[in-house]
């Protein structure tokens, strides 16, 4: 049902060369107007349209730009979006988007559309779990500009606009410290991922600034979702010595913490302070309104886009490789404010 | 930069017709084993890479299907595309999303994009301001499968997936009937989109099924945004005889109008109850959770995905085409639910 006509269809048909219909339906002087009629008749009766999508295969430039994130469900990425797309729009570019759900064979295949897709720049925000550089490298290969954000890997010659993690982490630990804390407990994300780990090195190395020591049982590994934020709560209150205050590398493992706190009677923040990560829209509507950090979404997606306008810009020789790294914002609520 | 080699380059270099590299790059068996060699070494050379892209021009498959949504950092689109995903990642095909924005210029360049990267089908949800049908139109031209879900058009020809809206409407009005509410308000979305009309629908009947006259003062069109709810419910209270129920035509806009009651002093569900719809996740991690309609987003999602796969493996001349309409669940929590 969804086979379209091509220039190979229209040159047998007319017993003359691809390379001539396509001359033609380009209105190119070499070809008489006699032809250049026929071939367009023919065309339009086979149901032919000639697609930016082919001019493209010969530009090289298809004015799409591919984005590449974990979920489209997280208030950060969706706001990243925003901001490309606030950028990019204005200067004709239209941007699609695929989401990898974290897994390093979507994100492989997603690559790979979004080439086939001839889009002219990849922005994106890898995944936790990829190790290996394969589809990055295919991207590279390919010379079409890419530029991470947020989640990043180190590869030479490649942008990147991320926020600092590091800060985040220490920022939002000091708070707690000042608001009296002692026993801070730590729900990081996965570790092996860059933005995760320099989030707990910032709250490690607060402790240490203010002669803490370091629990390990204080610190569990979690996915960003509401249920590991019950789970591992549920671990640290049945402790011999629960922690006094919680730090959650993510809103929704922050909210997972006070639903199962609630569930134990104990009160936040006398007894038990929070503080999520990524300012999610529902911290600021919930009664019990959630201390988070945020990484200005919106103005990291603007940065991005626009690193990417000026590679693609970029008529000079000289390659342009930025790494723009935005601070974080602290926002104190309910959930951490002692009466 | 961003300029790619392509067979016209490939065929000029070396003197010889673009159809004759393709036939060479594609192992046709007419071409000389000499030719073939010479045309793959110098399509390295000249870092050229043929892409799925360049075939599926001539096979008119792309394994890529189109994903258009007014916006994705609602739960329910992000849920639907989830769906989708899941029924089409095992049958190989990669899911590539645009969002509109409800705008209609935006809603055009973005099925021209889809357009272009060769997408094997669109699944789409209109735009509230779509009136004119050449966006639609150029898709059903261009005889690529096309299913709405959510907010369709009536076009024959084209399969849908909806919920019962008018019943949702219904069956939310009706509830806060029983609970003993007898001055409804509702706050509905666009009336000029089916959806919200069909709500609006369904509530005014349950008014009438129960000998509750409609209070014109009671109905305000608004976008589905927290300051929408705060601002129409501010207007609700300041009537000379207020509501003591508020239906929503969006959870946003319920989760505004709480806020805005909170203001006044008054007790939710005692004073006023709220019923929303969409069941965002927010509506139940609220501590006053707010009762709500759930769409069923995930199975739509799937269903519209296989309406798609059912549509393009279809080899017979026989047209498909479904329109298939989900019911709606009513969730009943604290927002509503009177001591």
């Amino acid at each position: 049902m969804n086979q379209k006509s091509t220039i190979y269809d229209i040159a047998k048909k007319l017993n003359i060369s691809a390379a001539t219909v396509s001359r033609a339906l380009n209105n190119n002087p070499k070809i008489s107007e006699k032809t250049r009629k026929l071939v367009n008749d023919t065309a339009n009766e086979m149901n032919y349209t000639q697609n930016r999508l082919a001019l493209a295969l010969k530009s090289g430039k298809s004015n799409n730009v591919g984005v590449l994130v974990p979920r489209i469900d997280r208030n950060f990425f969706s706001s990243v979006i925003r901001g490309i797309e606030e950028c990019l729009y204005p200067e004709g570019y239209q941007v699609i988007i695929c989401q990898t759900h974290d897994d390093e064979n979507l994100e492989m295949q997603n690559i790979e559309a979004l080439l086939n897709a001839q889009v002219d720049g990849i922005l994106m925000s890898i995944n936790g779990t990829t190790e290996k550089n394969d589809a990055i490298n295919k991207i590279l290969q390919k010379k079409v500009p890419l530029i991470f954000f947020d989640r990043k890997k180190n590869i030479d010659g490649v942008s990147s606009v991320t926020i600092n993690d590091f800060d985040g982490g220490y920022q939002a630990t000091q708070h707690l410290i000042d608001q009296g804390c002692k026993k801070i407990a730590h729900l990081a994300g996965d570790l092996s991922v860059e933005i995760y780990k320099d989030r707990c090195n910032g709250y490690k190395q607060a402790l240490l600034d203010n002669g803490i020591k370091f629990n390990e049982n204080y610190l569990i590994e979690t996915i960003s979702k509401v249920e590991q934020g019950e789970d591992s709560t549920k671990k640290l209150l049945n402790l011999k010595n629960p922690p006094d205050s919680i730090f959650s590398s993510s809103d929704f493992v922050a909210l997972g913490a006070i639903q199962e706190i609630k569930k134990h009677n104990l009160h936040i923040p006398n007894d038990i302070s929070i503080v999520g990560f990524s300012n999610e829209p529902f911290t600021k509507f919930m009664e019990l309104s959630i201390t988070t950090v945020d990484q200005s979404p919106v103005e990291m997606g603007k940065i991005a886009a626009s690193v990417f306008l000026e590679q693609v810009n970029n008529s000079s020789n000289i390659e342009i490789h930025k790494k723009i790294v935005l601070p974080p914002k602290l926002l104190v609520r309910k959930s951490s404010l002692k009466n």
